[in-house]
């Protein structure tokens, strides 16, 4: 399928405006949940406790994915490439996990990630009031400062011990405030991992494609105390299989939307932000693709990484082709333009609300302004190092620790401490030439976006050769070992004062600009973008009605949809793929190879068994690993991707073209079954119904 | 220097439209200069025999730059840059010439350089009339056939062998047709080339950047008939250094302006093309750098392609920003709205011109859904590989030659012929591990963006490792060897048939596919662009009256400036650097390390020796190695580079900030004398006065 393909604009409607949600639109809050509109279109409206108990059962992992409970022994099913990182951490040169997949033939064989924290959502608390009230009549700087002693303040009350996390989640751009509760579980352990070449299968050029033969698929178990996690409220395999038409559901963690976004918003995101991105990850992917090809250990070490700044890559140019798109921008310009006009209509809305275009256009334009400074020295795109980054976290602690919680940079406050030291004792091992080839490319982009005669330019890299200093670096550095960082971490300022550890020192020499630039940022942008991004949300309440769905925040949602396949320029996509079909896109080569363990089995596996699936459910980044569930909240599939139209997604839904990718719950236990032999896998699922 | 800096903008007029060129813009022709405004701004005008002898003092080089005859027996000089292929062709692993330099320290010692050709403009035909008979009242195919008919006839008729070199130039989108003749030099031998890392000082970092440091010199020889031609009509050196202030022209040959585009071509550049690329040489980058750091014998060969693509890269980059600016992309909205409202508003304009508007915007529509498969297949993006490339020669040198000359692809005409013929017998070796890295690279990019499931792609990869692909095919062909070439070549069709080499296979198995693209670009983007292109411009004269220059087409133009600094967001850009700049900047490390014969000589040259300095002229890409001339004529400079505000210029010239970045003859001569002894060429240059 061609990305690029026109004709579907034809049949593109007018995005419809936040609270005019249409179809299948919408990542809800399990709190604000439109159960009379599903019931009225599918004669099914999930109960309060239908609501409460899929809530119960979906998980999120800290790394940026979604997943859920699948057994009441704490086991948790997820997507391969959410858990790479763990696989990855747990291989060596001679045990290539990443390969040859993983299974815990006991529960005493289950090997714990490092590094990897899943949260639980167990209770949702409205602190709207008390956030507005802190925050009343400030601006800039003033504002920031207010939101974040007041979150802080918040999360410190609610966060009672380690076991607990507790986020103060910004909805509506600033329209309200949820206190999200989570149970926190640091103690992940790997149970099951397909081979990297059949979870990716299809690779790269399949990516965001669809028909899909991906088995993209992994099971965990939090454990608590050392024994595995109960968790009653897991969610049930389903005992029949999904078909097409049916209704299905998704509870998961979308990363990120920007549906109610501006015309000069979404003109920054087209023209810099996404350029940004899209030249940094096509180079790395070059020297990447280049690098691994050199040896089979870089091979080893860099493939999983790669294939995740491939998966950026393809998602970021999906979204700058459809902002290209004639059509689909002018959609979202009459969009922009409707609700100014209602208001500038209205001498009651406009003195309300009329500031907010100008609001926020001014903080379009300190955007532009501070996004490379701020991506290149507080985003660490300048320092792309693990090691880095471990060096920073050493240097802001020693200097946040001694403030009161709220006044301290918002990752160092107590309710988030913990997470932070989990992250600076991480046991994980970091490939050095990999650490090496990442900072050089980032400083020479340092460098180059800065220019040579930028006065922090000269400061970090002065007439150095990039490579020579990032060999010097990395090779100097001592904070590869966790106990060092922990005792720098336990010295404080004293301790980090005395290091001679060049990437300590390299840290503390970019701090003060990056912390000045990270200042300007929150207040000029991030803080004005929340001020009057709460009155463009009021704004379009008051002209469209309530009933909306906030943008995606990696916070719980909830969407709902039918399986079904699509059109798109004359081309029939089908809503299901077969393992039949698996087996004739089999081309013995990367991507596209077949491993043995399959070809084994393929009499064992009936040809129509279901393989992948497409849904009309509005998902984003972030839904990656969420379960597909039926009417019965039981488990029917595992999401992994969207197809290429759902791309759009981040600034719009098609019901037309915007389709969910997910593996068929039958092919998940098939696979356990006849393909991994993962007996004890299998009988917990089933054993869950 | 930033190139983000956005405090330019501020003073950024609206710019000039084609027939309102002010201040030093405008890349002119030779035969429509307008002396008169000169004179009256600087109180002196060229004459027609002024223009005569600075027109036959200017040489083109075919691969894309400019030079000048700088002697009377043949001697040329140009930029370093404009001839490393050369310098590369005559390097081997033990003798690396790019590296160290080169000086034929007698005229026996020149070395030619395979496949460069360089053309002198002798004589300009005004054809307008005749190809306008020939195409009036056609359209689409139609007219782009009766274009190439018309025009191979008149390039036929004018190039009365294989020394002379004719083409019908396309002037003001099809507003005039000009018959270009020139004499055409083959025999091209390198005479002089310093050091790689002192004709690139500053490296990417500080291209298009100023102050800069940098010495892109280089002399060549043009030889006719094994003796060095005579060239009576050279650019004498001058005597006098160039000054802040003085009046410069540029004579040179500069390759593309879209300054009379419409909003809708703009958009397509910003949002598709330019992407395109930058996408498409970033992650290339990525891969050269990664591959050239494998081995000395991989720095030496890939050094200065990498070079090249880095440097189309900043560019890409800088004229991808400046259409992302808001004030500046307002701008040229506002100079295309203003000649819409002209046309609008007066029914007889209207009628004539309102057409143009939509042919255009039809035209875009074709382009943009022709785009991608242009690029991939005829623009050949999709096989980047030399070797491909005389396989395609060959394949469609067979196609062609048994057809009428009007009737064949362009570059098959009689007149194009001995060009096409002087390609296929290139004798410059092509290192295999790049071409092999290239093409896999190239085969990738095919997949990725047309899709694995694309009927061509599946054609031509299908289910093959596009790195196996690759391998297979250079390691395969014979076609690096030119004498198994040429008997293709003189075997037509019958050997091509008879051929099993897989190089040659690819390019049959493709040929149709790319032809069929190639047709209906031609008919539906190219001619109809023509077509209402030369509506657009005749509209433009109509509305604002007579007096412009076309847009630049890598044919000979003179544009006009002095030598002059800038201020941008508060910084002040001198004129002219000098040789005590470069010590000072001198780092000891790439690309900041100025070599020990500099080093060794640096007693010997002044300090305050201008080394580069900048002026207003109007000049892009194609314009480098430009002499830079005085109001006599003289050699003054030689020009290598624009600053970065100049990649604007591609769509409008700012005579606040636009510069030209040259070499000062100064440093030149000097350099000669003190750091490489080279008294042979000093003194021919010297003598030329």
């Amino acid at each position: 399928m061609r990305f690029a393909s026109r004709a579907l604009l034809a049949v593109w409607i007018v995005l419809a405006p936040l609270q005019m949600a249409a179809a299948e639109e919408g990542m809800w809050l399990f709190n604000d949940f439109p159960a009379q509109k599903v019931a009225a279109a599918y004669g099914f409206a999930p109960t309060l406790q239908w609501l409460d108990k899929v809530r119960l059962g979906a998980v999120r992992l800290a790394g940026g994915c979604s997943a859920s409970f699948v057994s009441d022994k704490g086991l948790v099913m997820t997507n391969h490439h959410c858990i790479r990182s763990c696989i990855e951490d747990l291989s060596t040169p001679k045990l290539d996990l990443l390969a040859r997949g993983f299974l815990a033939r006991a529960q005493k064989d289950e090997r714990r990630c490092p590094g990897m924290e899943a949260n639980q959502l167990t209770e949702i608390t409205d602190v709207t009031l008390q956030v507005q009230k802190a925050t009343a009549g400030r601006t800039g700087e003033d504002f920031a400062r207010a939101l974040k002693e007041v979150s802080s303040k918040l999360e410190g009350d609610c966060a009672t011990g380690t076991a607990v996390r507790c986020d103060v989640v910004t909805l509506f751009h600033g329209g309200a405030y949820h206190l999200y509760r989570y149970r926190r579980f640091q103690d992940v352990r790997l149970v099951f991992a397909p081979e990297f070449t059949m979870a990716a299968f299809g690779g790269d050029p399949d990516n965001f494609n669809f028909p899909r033969y991906a088995f993209d698929v992994a099971f965990l178990r939090v454990f608590d105390g050392g024994s595995p996690a109960l968790t009653p409220e897991h969610l049930p395999w389903a005992k029949e299989p999904v078909k097409e038409g049916d209704l299905v559901f998704v509870p998961g963690h979308p990363g990120g939307t920007e549906r109610v976004q501006t015309v000069e918003q979404l003109e920054l995101q087209r023209d810099v932000v996404l350029p940004y991105f899209l030249l940094t990850f096509a180079e790395l992917r070059g020297v990447l693709l280049e690098f691994q090809a050199g040896s089979p250990e870089r091979h080893r070490t860099t493939r999983a990484r790669l294939r995740r700044v491939e998966n950026v890559l393809k998602a970021m140019r999906g979204r700058h082709q459809w902002l290209g798109d004639p059509a689909f921008f002018a959609a979202k310009k009459e969009q922009d333009q409707a609700l100014r006009r209602k208001v500038r209509g209205d001498p009651a809305l406009e003195a309300r609300f009329g500031g907010a275009f100008e609001g926020i256009s001014q903080a379009v334009a300190a955007q532009r302004a501070l996004h490379l400074e701020y991506r290149l020295l507080e985003g660490a795109d300048g320092f792309r190092s693990e090691l880095f980054n471990q060096a920073r976290r050493l240097v802001r602690a020693a200097d946040e620790r001694p403030k009161p919680s709220g006044q301290r940079l918002r990752e160092y406050s107590d309710a988030r401490l913990p997470a932070m030291e989990q992250a600076i004792s991480m046991t994980a091992p970091v490939p050095a030439d990999f650490e090496e080839k990442t900072l050089a490319f980032s400083l020479r982009r340092l460098r180059e976006l800065l220019g040579a005669d930028h006065p922090l330019v000269q400061k970090v890299i002065g007439r150095q050769a990039p490579e020579a200093m990032a060999r010097t670096l990395v090779r100097g550095t001592r904070l590869a070992d966790p106990a060092t960082r922990q005792a720098l971490y336990r010295g404080g300022t004293k301790a980090i004062e005395a290091s001679a550890d060049p990437m300590i020192a390299l840290a503390r020499l970019v701090d003060a600009d990056a912390r000045a630039v990270r200042q300007s940022w929150e207040a000029q942008v991030e803080g004005a973008l929340a001020r009057h991004g709460e009155l463009l949300n009021q704004a379009h309440v008051a002209v469209y009605g309530q009933g909306g769905y906030p943008d995606a925040t990696f916070t719980l949602r909830l969407s709902y949809g039918t399986v079904q396949g699509w059109t798109e320029g004359g081309t029939v996509f089908p809503a299901m793929t077969t393992v039949g079909g698996l087996y004739r896109r089999d081309a013995g080569v990367f991507p596209f190879a077949v491993e043995p363990s399959w070809l084994a089995a393929k009499k064992r596996l009936a040809a129509h068994t279901p393989m992948n699936l497409v849904t009309t459910n509005d998902i984003i980044g972030g839904n990656s690993g969420s379960p597909l569930v039926d009417r019965n909240g039981h488990v029917v599939g595992l999401v992994f991707d969207g197809n290429l139209p759902s791309l759009a997604g981040r600034y719009g839904y098609d019901p037309a073209v915007n389709r969910t990718v997910a593996v068929h719950a039958e092919v998940i236990t098939a696979a356990l079954e006849h393909v991994y032999r993962a007996h004890r896998v299998l009988e917990e699922l089933v054993g869950s119904r």
